[in-house]
């Protein structure tokens, strides 16, 4: 069983366990394989199966890209938070997602200052509430604060347990101890999406 | 009179009252300015003179650029906010500089989106409260509402009125109404200095 989550800057392959991750840029479909793709260069794959007609939420946010829809497949009452190369927040509030964001991820973030100024430098992961007071943690808490306090007030605002997803999602741990973490969440998701898959293979 | 406020992406030049704006990668000084610069590459500039050794700021943090130095010169309890091409947080509380943010602007915000993802349109300026229910405004609310409930939170943490300068200030405006919104702050608090300037000038 190959499953691959195609987006506009990775792709991430499930193969009978193991997961990889290639670069967009390097991506060459091949054999078989189950997918979902944001990425309109890659709508339709030769001998793939596109998983998005199966991909079914309730949701009053127009052109919800599909990844997002399958991070909250089977969620209720959620604020869903993909930590990835763009950071996603979804909010499923008594079965209804009522909308979201798109942020830039923290791998973006740290490309485009380096563009600007090359001789930056961006904090290492660490975790503090306090205001930063030199330019590595302003950096990084730069990029790390701002989507807490959003995330810290749509707890509040919503009443809503917070499931975290995505390759940055251990910056989110210590803010939100009480908060779910599921690095493989799309994978997961897929894979509940197997009875369908399996009448397809038949 | 000349002064320019040197960055990592602009210069902006007051001459006589007119303000201008230049790329830094057409910015080639001539003449004479009173300047303050960010910028490695315009550390020392022939017959300018670097401001930087006049401004004064009463601080914890390590390594504070001379633009938010010259931000906050003169304030004792303020957060001051630059909207520019990034976005810096300061906080000034009761005399002392205990630290800020550094943050990406609107602009690199939307650069690289673009960059990664070709199709996707940023949405323009808008006020709202609400959780965004489209990919425009997931995108530009997902550029406000992280800095805006940052600075919600501090301003509830310290207690501190907002100051705001930079080219996007305006995006601030309806959620910050009681805020004070200088968009020539660094060029105002430069003027303060003129006491000394007029020495040098002899």
């Amino acid at each position: 069983l190959r499953v691959a989550d195609i987006g506009n800057t990775n792709v991430k392959l499930w193969e009978d366990g193991k997961i990889s991750r290639v670069r967009i840029e390097e991506f060459r479909p091949s054999g078989k394989a189950f997918y979902i793709s944001v990425n309109r260069k890659f709508v339709e794959i030769e001998d793939w199966v596109n998983l998005e007609e199966f991909v079914k939420v309730n949701t009053i946010y127009k052109g919800l890209g599909v990844d997002r829809k399958v991070a909250i497949l089977g969620e209720s009452n959620r604020i869903v938070v993909d930590m990835g190369s763009a950071i996603t927040v979804d909010i499923v509030k008594d079965g209804l997602h009522i909308g979201g964001y798109i942020l830039l991820g923290k791998k973006s973030i740290v490309e485009k200052f380096r563009e600007n100024i090359p001789h930056l430098q961006f904090g290492k992961e660490k975790f503090g509430d306090e205001v930063p007071q030199n330019t590595e943690d302003a950096l990084y808490f730069g990029y790390l604060h701002p989507i807490v306090s959003l995330l810290q007030k749509l707890q509040k605002e919503f009443q809503l347990p917070i499931l975290v997803t995505g390759g940055d999602y251990e910056d989110l741990k210590k803010f939100f101890p009480e908060a779910q973490f599921s690095p493989n969440l799309i994978f997961e998701k897929i894979f509940k999406l197997l009875p369908e898959l399996s009448r397809i293979e038949e």
